[in-house]
C-alpha cells in the first residue's frame, strides 16, 4: 500500500445558491482545487463524486458522469463514479479515491462532493435528508433524522444527568468558529439561551441544535508519493489513516442508543493505520448533523468521557487555543450541510489549518487533524487522519 | 496489483416483485451468493452496492449500509459503500470491487445490485430511469432515455441504410435466450414482426425495443488468489479485465450521435488488461436498454463492421450455438433491467456458462466473456472480462 497525499484542495461558499446549479457548484470547487494542485486537468485519472440527493432533488442521477463532462475530463474518458452514502457520501468517496491510489491504480484522482438542497421546498428537503435512515422502520413511522437524534439526546440526558445546556455548547461553538469561516453558511455567533429557545424541531432538539440544508461543493485532488514529488507542494499533507465501518440503520435495532460502533470502529482503524493516538490530534471535525450527534461522537472517540463532553466544551476544550480544536470550520452547524460535500470540506478545511492558512481561526502548530463523517444515526461512519510529512 | 476472481454468483428472478421489498431481493440474492461460494458471512471484507434510484422510488438512500444491516453483515462494521452511475451502476459498483481486490486491500469482498421499480407509477418510472441523461440539457425539454435513443436510431438508419428490421433482430435474438432464462423477466419468443408492430415508444422504437422495468438483485462475491485456494472451486473463473470509461453525458455534445467512445475505450483497456482480443471472446452481454443501444455496443467493440450488426444478427449470429453468443441470459431486453442489478447479473450469467451450468442455454465450450454496462445513451461504459484459468 502506498502514501496518499492531498495536493490540492477547492470549495465554494456553502448555504443558499439561488442563482448556482448542481454542476455550476461542483465545477467551481473543482476548478479550485486542479489550480490549487498546480496540475493539469488531463493529469486527472479518475473521479469520484460523493452526493446523496440530486436523484430525488432535480431527478439527476450518474452524477460522476455529469461531473466528469462538466469539467471537460470526459474527453479523456476518465473513469467517474458516485458515492452515496447519505451524509457521509463526501467521506465515502474520499475512502473510495484514498484506495485508489494507495492501491497503486492511479496516480492523481479528484474526488468531488456537492448537493443542490434549494431546488425543493424544505417540506421535500426533510423528507429527502432523512433517506438515510431506515425507510421502512423508521422514516415511515414518523421516525424523521431529527426525531431519532432527539430520541438519543432525550436518552443521553436520561442515561449521565446532562444539563439541556451542555448539549447547546457544541452549535455555540461551532458558530463561534464559522464566525471566522468565511465559507461558512452561518457567520453569526449564538449563546446557550439562544439554542434553547429557538424554535423546537423535536423536543428537546430546537433548530439551533440541527445543521442546516446547504447548497455547496467540495473538492479534493489526491495524489501519490511520485507525482508530490514532481509537484513539491510547499506544505507536505499525508492521509495517514482512512477507515470506514458500518452499524445497524435503524435505531431501534442496536443494543444501546447512545453507543456510536461504526464511529469508534473507523476511527480506531484510521488511528491505528496513521500509527497514532487521539491524544496526539490537535484539530477534529465533529459530523454535528445535530448537536447531540457532535458531541456523541466526540466522547465515542475517546476525546472526552461518556457523557461529559459538553460540560468539557463549558470549559473551553475544543476552542480553536485549547489542547484539541474542534469544528474550526464551523462544522455542520455553521458551516453548513451539503450532503454529499460535507465529508469533503471537512478535509478541505483541515488541510487549510494544517497548511497554517487559516487566519484568524488558525490552530497553534496545527499537525495532525480527525475527519469524522457519519451517516443517518451513525449507520455508516468514515474517518480520516491527516498529518503534515 | 493481484488477481481477482469470482467465487459466488447469487440473483434473483427478475420482474415483478409486488410482494418483496428492496432489501429482501438484496438479500435474497446475497444468500445464495455467499452460499455458492461456500464461505461464511463473517469472511466478507467489505460491500459495494450497486444502485440507481432508491432514493426516488421510495426515499431510501444509503443503500450500503442498509445492505449491510439486512445481511447482518454490520455486526462486523465492514464498509458498506452505494455506487450509482444509472443503469452501469452494477457495473461500477463490481469494478469498484475488483479494484479493491486488485489492490490488496481485502481478500474477499460482495458487490450486489438491487433494484426496486414496481414501487412507484408508469409515470414516475418514466421520469426516474432518465435521471440517468442530462437533466437541465434533456430531459427537461422533453428528451427522455427513449426519446434520445430513438434519436440514435433514426441517425443509425440514415447514416448507414440500416432497415427497420434489422434493428429488430437483437430484442428477437434476446429472447429466443431468455426464453431458455429460468431468470428471465419475459421467456416468450417473439418475432419481427412483433417488435416493429408493437406500441409505439418513440418513433421508430417500439416497446419490443425497449428493456422494461424490472424488479431484482443479483450478487457477487470477488476473491484474491490466496481465498480461491482456501475455497477451492470446482471452475475458477478470473475476472480478467476491468475497465471504466466516460464520454459526455448529454448527446448534443458529441461529435458523432452513433460512436459509443466510452463503450469503446473501456472494452479495448478490459481486453488489454486481460491480454486478449475480441476475437477471443465466446460470449457477450451487451447493454440493450433499447435495441439500438445494443447494437450500437456491438459494432462499437468490434464484433460487427458499423451498421451492420441487425444483418449479422439476421445471418444467425449471437445465437448461443455461433462462433460469438450474445445475450445468452435474455440481454436487459428479455431477462430484465433492474438497473443497479443489471450490470451483476451480465456477470452472473457469464459465469454460469464459464461454469457449464447453462443447462438449454449452454454456449459450447465458453471459456471467455464480456460483459458491457452503459449508462443513459452512453455517458458511462464498464467493461469486464471473465476467463476459465
Amino acid at each position: 500500500m502506498r502514501d496518499v497525499y492531498i495536493i490540492g484542495i477547492g470549495q465554494t461558499k456553502y448555504g443558499e445558491h439561488w442563482e448556482k446549479s448542481l454542476r455550476a457548484l461542483v465545477v467551481e470547487a473543482g476548478l479550485k482545487a486542479i489550480e490549487d494542485a498546480n496540475i493539469y486537468s488531463k493529469e486527472i485519472q479518475a473521479i469520484f463524486g460523493g452526493n446523496m440527493s440530486a436523484g430525488s432533488t432535480i431527478y439527476q442521477d450518474n452524477i460522476g458522469s455529469l461531473i466528469s463532462d462538466f469539467s471537460g475530463l470526459s474527453v479523456n474518458r476518465i473513469p467517474a463514479m458516485r458515492i452515496e452514502n447519505g451524509s457521509a457520501s463526501g467521506g465515502a468517496a474520499v475512502h473510495a479515491g484514498f484506495v485508489s491510489v494507495a492501491s497503486g491504480f492511479y496516480d492523481t484522482v479528484l474526488v468531488g462532493g456537492v448537493e443542490k438542497l434549494t431546488d425543493v421546498s424544505m417540506e421535500d428537503q426533510a423528507e429527502i435528508v432523512s433517506g438515510e435512515v431506515d425507510q421502512e422502520w423508521e422514516l415511515f413511522n414518523g421516525g424523521t433524522l431529527a426525531g431519532l437524534q432527539a430520541l438519543m439526546a432525550r436518552r443521553y440526558m436520561h442515561e449521565y444527568g446532562a444539563k439541556r445546556e451542555e448539549i447547546a455548547m457544541l452549535p455555540v461553538l461551532s458558530h463561534e468558529h464559522g464566525s471566522e469561516n468565511p465559507y461558512a453558511h452561518f457567520r453569526n455567533r449564538i449563546k446557550v439561551e439562544d439554542v434553547i429557545n429557538a424554535t423546537m424541531v423535536a423536543d428537546p432538539l430546537t433548530m439551533l441544535d440541527m445543521a442546516p440544508a446547504s447548497d455547496g461543493a467540495a473538492v479534493l485532488i489526491l495524489a501519490s508519493e511520485e507525482k508530490v514529488r514532481q509537484i513539491k507542494p510547499e506544505v507536505k499533507i499525508k492521509i495517514s489513516g482512512s477507515a470506514m465501518s458500518s452499524d445497524f440503520m435503524s435505531l431501534q435495532s442496536r443494543e444501546n442508543l447512545l453507543e456510536l460502533k461504526a464511529v469508534r470502529d473507523s476511527t480506531e482503524k484510521a488511528l491505528k493505520m496513521s500509527k497514532s493516538d487521539i491524544k496526539r490530534v490537535k484539530i477534529v471535525e465533529t459530523h454535528d448533523s445535530s448537536s447531540i450527534m457532535g458531541l456523541l461522537i466526540l466522547e465515542e472517540i475517546g476525546l472526552f468521557p461518556k457523557g461529559k463532553a459538553g460540560k468539557y466544551l463549558e470549559e473551553g476544550y475544543g476552542h480553536k487555543d485549547s489542547r484539541v480544536a474542534i469544528n474550526t470550520s464551523g462544522g455542520l452547524k455553521a458551516k453548513g450541510h451539503p450532503m454529499g460535500a460535507t465529508g469533503i470540506g471537512q478535509i478541505v478545511e483541515s488541510v487549510i489549518q494544517l497548511r497554517g492558512k487559516a487566519e484568524k481561526r488558525q490552530v497553534h502548530n496545527a499537525d495532525m487533524a480527525l475527519a469524522i463523517n457519519v451517516a443517518g444515526t451513525g449507520s455508516a461512519s468514515i474517518s480520516h487522519v491527516l498529518e503534515v510529512v
